[in-house]
């Protein structure tokens, strides 16, 4: 199967995603095309990548380089959440600046989305701005955070606090790298897959109700949703890069799943984003049928599927106990998505017709969330 | 006199850089319209100042923003190029999150270069982007740093390393608070001041020339070389805002000068940002010269000028000892404006005939380097 390639069209300037098996053994011709570079000579590029995926993929992805006259750097970070800190990015940062890297050498974020967040953030801030390039390695990674240019770190306050919009030169999604990608981290790039269907593509998520199996398999369907979702990411980032507008409805389930793992302390034994994200969807559409904006037989179906392939639904889903209420409440109003303190949440109407609701009152969540939490108690 | 307005006018955005006396007593009228804040209720700023300005101006700006209800919340750091540094910024953005300010609450920049630079830089990257304001305090970052966007902190490898492009929504450049600004700053900004003549304005450097002494004085004569200065400024951001061309004209005296700020471990007691660069753009000239670009009488006529108004000039005007000349060229090397190991400098064929000279090689400036260090020992 011949790789396929989505383009993000954007003001300034487009760039290619290339999704596609085997990617990685001809990464430098991709790498040389979307830099612009006649010849590798004298080019280097720093490999931001993490502990696990330096174990399985890191020697395959650096031969190649090698092979292609690519000098590479890798710089290899702990796996897992706490790597998109301040402590980590300066180690970062120091060891690209101690290897003088120049603004036209590149920085090649090759992991998940802590990886890509934490490698495009160094990039974006390095001189003002170095080249870079996405190799994302897992799901959730290859549909969501590889496209659109956010990256960032977490802050003691919140996640994503702290970060820029910066795009890369082009994203290299390497099918095969998802065959050894956990189970469990699979489902969880599949709930934000299925999260693109919530938003406003009703037909997308019918088919993955279909599908939905065969997208855990490494076939030809895997790809074709791959493909979809990167598509439908990339048209919402294009009209509205900077998330003035519709980029948030993006953000469905994911007010809820902040709070779920801030609350969790980002502890991945007990929760990971996909997770948090889908157990956040089904409150954002439980919250709507309070809301007599949706029949509650919606939630039931959104639930069955995640239930079928093995996603969590509901907070007693999550291993251990959550803090209250209040506490709860907190943890959102300190989210990003708050507006001089009336609430911002995206809600729904019917099933792929989701919308950004403003003025939600803190009460009004409050009282949700008691009765939520009464519910596991 | 009223206030004189100079337009930076960008791509995506305009913004204003409003100069003249008494600004800092009537800035929450023009940070209500430069926001486009209809009222002020709610709204809240994070004042970043460093202890000299917060001792002689802070309670004036922040009884001003109280009176018309702008919640302030001061954040003071140590004085002094030391605090553009990782630490600091990160003390200064856990204290903007702590307080919860949003994207659309605004981060001023109430000091010096050191201010803007690490102000503009925390505004830029919290939750992605805060609006942000400059308010600077000295002749240096007035005439220079407040415009153009550019911001960033120091790593052990060299200056402003790291950090990002980003506009202010605008400049309030008081002119009154340059009545308390030490004239060893005031002499250092002039240097800039100068430096804007040697690019490409010969008029403006004779116009200095005439009128430098009364420049030092706080009458219209300043405030017009304040606004001819943000206008160049303005003029060439507009054409060039992320330095892709002729921006880097700009850094006239600058790849020296950070060599000899990083030489003097930034110890302003031994140099100070503006004298550095008048010290580098002596050498650029002498460089020139010496490549037969450039009559040596155009040198000493600018340090004529210079030591009319008190500047250094050279090398030996630098208290303690520096480095060897190998050393120095290590610094140089790991300086921004390094392209693929051939060195870029802004050279010069005549008064104000400043051009980018690429490909200078490593051996030509070493030999310069060790010859100007001959020349003291």
């Amino acid at each position: 199967m011949h790789a396929k390639t989505v383009t993000v069209k954007l003001d300034k300037h487009c760039y290619d995603i290339i999704i596609g098996p085997d990617l990685i053994t001809q990464a430098a011709s991709q790498i040389k095309h979307s830099l612009h570079q006649k010849d590798f000579h004298q080019m280097r590029v720093a490999l931001i990548t993490d502990a696990n995926i330096a174990s399985l993929h890191l020697d395959t992805l650096e031969a190649e380089l090698t092979k292609n006259k690519i000098h590479t750097v890798p710089i290899v970070v702990e796996a897992g959440e706490q790597s998109k800190s301040f402590s980590t990015l300066q180690t970062v940062i120091d060891k690209i600046l101690a290897t003088r890297l120049e603004r036209g050498d590149c920085v090649i974020a090759f992991g998940g989305g802590v990886i890509g967040d934490l490698g495009g953030f160094a990039a974006s801030i390095i001189r003002r701005g170095m080249n870079f390039i996405q190799m994302p390695t897992t799901l959730l990674a290859q549909i969501d955070s590889s496209v659109g240019g956010k990256t960032g770190i977490n802050s003691q306050y919140g996640k994503n606090l702290i970060g820029t919009f910066y795009q890369p030169r082009c994203v290299i999604s390497d099918t095969c790298l998802l065959d050894t990608l956990p189970l469990r981290e699979f489902r969880a790039g599949y709930a934000e897959m299925v999260k693109y269907g919530l938003i406003n593509q009703p037909d997308f998520f019918e088919w993955l109700e279909k599908n939905g199996q065969k997208v855990f398999s490494n076939g030809s369907i895997r790809t074709e949703a791959i493909i979809r979702s990167c598509q439908f990411k990339a048209d919402i980032v294009a009209r509205d890069e900077h998330e003035t507008g519709e980029r948030a409805l993006l953000n469905l389930g994911h007010t809820f799943g902040h709070m779920l793992e801030t609350a969790t302390i980002y502890d991945s034994n007990r929760l990971i984003h996909g997770e948090a994200v889908a157990i956040g969807m089904i409150l954002a559409h439980q919250l709507s049928a309070q809301l007599n904006l949706i029949n509650s037989t919606l939630t039931h179906r959104i639930e069955t599927h995640f239930k079928a392939v093995g996603l969590p639904t509901q907070l007693k889903d999550i291993p251990g106990t959550l803090p209250d209420a209040e506490t709860l409440m907190t943890l959102i109003a300190q989210d990003k998505k708050v507006s001089q303190n009336n609430l911002t949440f995206i809600l729904t109407r019917g099933l792929g017709q989701s919308f950004i609701a403003k003025n939600i009152s803190s009460n009004t969540i409050l009282t949700f969330l008691e009765q939520k939490l009464a519910e596991i108690r």
